[in-house]
């Protein structure tokens, strides 16, 4: 059995710790998610690690390297979103604990400590905030958040309590950057950029900077069937000038990722003309000035757009979040170590947020994608096979291997 | 005071006839119908008609002209939309009495018998189902709409008798076609064209047939971060891409009026690519032939559009109704009476359908449209102006005069 078998077979086994239903749903601080720990605990014992839950509920898994020596964290988060994939976070931390296991197996010794986090809340679907493990490593996390309530009136605070966490003694989890060499997360890609390369690995170039706008084009309602089409001003036509200008205008490029993902529409009958359309424009890219350049031009296009027939238009940024980027010395490590496993080197930006996000404000990061079936996630038909999910803990333990204090230097910077 | 003032204060006081709230709420075989037909009795007495109410609830006024002579039916409805205006319906039927108020005091003898028919229901709001007085008229009612329900479960039948109709005897208000001469209506516009032409009045042309489809594209949703513009075959951005060609293409001929007035996406999340996209197409058009040509170029770049991205698209005819010729005899004796009273001739089509639909099935029809303040229909705002109803007063009034056996010699065809 490979060790990527051992990982499709643990990545069975604590699929079952989700409520019922299709697919896996496990929110942090849950019941299931408290029998995943049990899952999670095993993993990294039988990787030699000494275990505990921290008081954020991150179940940390550590090998002790030389006295004095730095730590290098691999993580990723047990939580999945209501019937999500089996792969999703989770993954990662089978990934970590068979590639330290690995090593041991082999007999190989680290010059460094190596941690594996299991972070309880990623996707941020029981709370209304989320990355409360990465974050209180990294000493960023706003302790206001702890009242934040779930559907059922339960705050995160009282939620983390009853886990046996202890919301009082967060700030006490934050690490000193001088005591961290880095942090690598292995994750499935979800998407479809490596199955269309027909590569098992991926290494990660950073996160994409993410913006969201609220547009809405106004022009005049009347009815369907007396307004002549050359006295319209009708807000639908406008927006769908808009919406298919940006595809077009975003397929010009590799930087952007642009989507409008819904639209509603005033008054929204049959036969009533359009004069109010409000929809979102969500703009992603590993470049923040490729994004505000694009951004700047589509509120220019939708302004043109509405001139073109006396309406008007407004564009109102409503999230912003800066692009990562991911670390070259331990991006470069990485990549060697794929190559030396015999894979094909694929770089490509993450769309997607993860842990490693707000890990970067602790320490430089890296992260590795596992090909997924379909490109799909967040779905219960998420895939990744045995082969590649082998290929990454191959990939991970050598990039363990390879890091010589020269390569570590720049943690101190 | 002109017959113009007179027929706004007539439309102001009857407006008191509505619900509580915004504008004119007056809907069929209601307290304010009933209230409305003690104003209409009084507009049909001044013009010397005799009057009763019909078993569909059509207050009749009938003027008896020579013997044996065939009868002109002018006609609108007394129902309004929830929060409608003071003008639309109505106001066809306080013209048409004024301008037979008008031909007696000139002491003008006609060689035919006029009727104004007040019909109760044309907007369908209040039942599902509409045209009850023009369907009986025409032979054309289906009995079973009896049984249709409102909000509150009263069905049309029951209100209908409780307003002092018979629903069991409607059959026997068919007119006999060679009976009548043909049918004319004068409305509000409800659209933006006389105003924009500086012109009080205009004759239509036909009642445009109406067609609508239910549209479909469907592509495949994915991560808004992690799928590539180049993979993606997001719905929204291709309905978007057939919604901008519908108005461009229906831009190009005066003969089509297409809208989409509302639309659906799947699965509507900011961060999610549609690929579920529903939507109807709404076309209008004087030419059936012009309408079905149209609907079927739509329907080609539906399947270009979706080929093109690999996507599928699917698009069913939910409901179709075909247009209505205004006679030709009708209209240019209208047409004449509109010039003789020194107005530039106007020909319009009617985008939206009338009473004068129904009434196409029993004999010849003509219509009279009078300008509305920035095309503003179905809305509190509604408003014609004094001078120009005074103006189809005149019109309607010379038509009448102007009707000679010879031009109705049609009315036996």
């Amino acid at each position: 059995m490979t060790l990527g078998e051992t990982a499709q077979s643990r990545l069975s086994e604590i699929a079952g710790c989700s409520q019922a239903g299709e697919g896996v749903t496990r929110l942090p601080f849950t019941p299931e998610h408290k029998a995943a720990l049990e899952h999670i605990l095993s993993w990294m014992r039988a990787a030699g690690l000494d275990v505990h839950m921290d008081n954020a509920g991150t179940m940390v898994g550590r090998l002790e390297g030389p006295k004095g020596s730095k730590t290098l964290l691999i993580g990723s988060h047990q939580d999945s979103v209501p019937s999500g994939g089996r792969y999703d976070g989770i993954m990662g931390i089978v990934l970590g604990c068979l590639a330290i296991e690995k090593l041991q197996n082999e007999c190989i010794t680290l010059p460094l400590s190596v941690e594996v986090l299991a972070f309880a809340d990623e996707e941020g679907v029981r709370f209304p905030t989320a990355l409360l493990g990465p974050r209180t490593c990294a000493g960023t996390f706003d302790a206001s958040a702890l009242d934040l309530a779930d559907n059922d009136g339960v705050t995160l605070g009282c939620a983390l309590e009853d886990f046996g966490g202890d919301p009082t003694r967060l700030d006490q989890l934050a690490r000193a950057p001088s005591d961290v060499l880095g942090y690598l997360e292995a994750h499935i890609e979800q998407g479809p950029v490596l199955e269309g390369q027909g590569a098992p690995l991926g290494v990660v170039t950073g996160i994409c900077g993410i913006e969201r706008n609220l547009l809405r084009f106004t022009g005049t309602t009347g009815h369907a069937g007396t307004v002549p089409m050359a006295d319209r001003q009708d807000a639908l036509v406008a927006a769908s000038r808009f919406i298919a200008a940006v595809s077009d205008k975003a397929n010009e490029t590799n930087a952007i990722r642009a989507t409008v993902g819904s639209i509603s529409v005033h008054p929204n009958a049959v036969n009533a003309i359009p004069n109010v359309v409000n929809f979102p424009l969500e703009v992603r890219s590993i470049s923040d000035e490729a994004r505000l350049g694009f951004t700047d031009q589509m509120r220019k296009l939708g302004d043109q757009i509405a001139r073109d027939r006396n309406l008007s238009f407004e564009m109102e940024q409503t999230y912003s979040q800066p692009a990562v980027t991911c670390d070259q010395g331990l991006s470069n490590a990485l990549s060697a170590a794929v190559e030396s496993a015999g894979h094909r080197l694929i770089t490509l930006p993450s769309g997607a947020t993860h842990d490693a996000s707000a890990m970067s404000d602790l320490c430089p990061i890296a992260m590795l994608f596992v090909r997924c079936k379909n490109g799909l996630s967040h779905h219960p038909d998420e895939y990744a096979n045995a082969a590649d999910m082998n290929a990454a803990i191959d990939a991970i333990a050598g990039f363990l291997v390879s890091l010589t204090p020269d390569e570590l230097a720049y943690g101190d910077n």
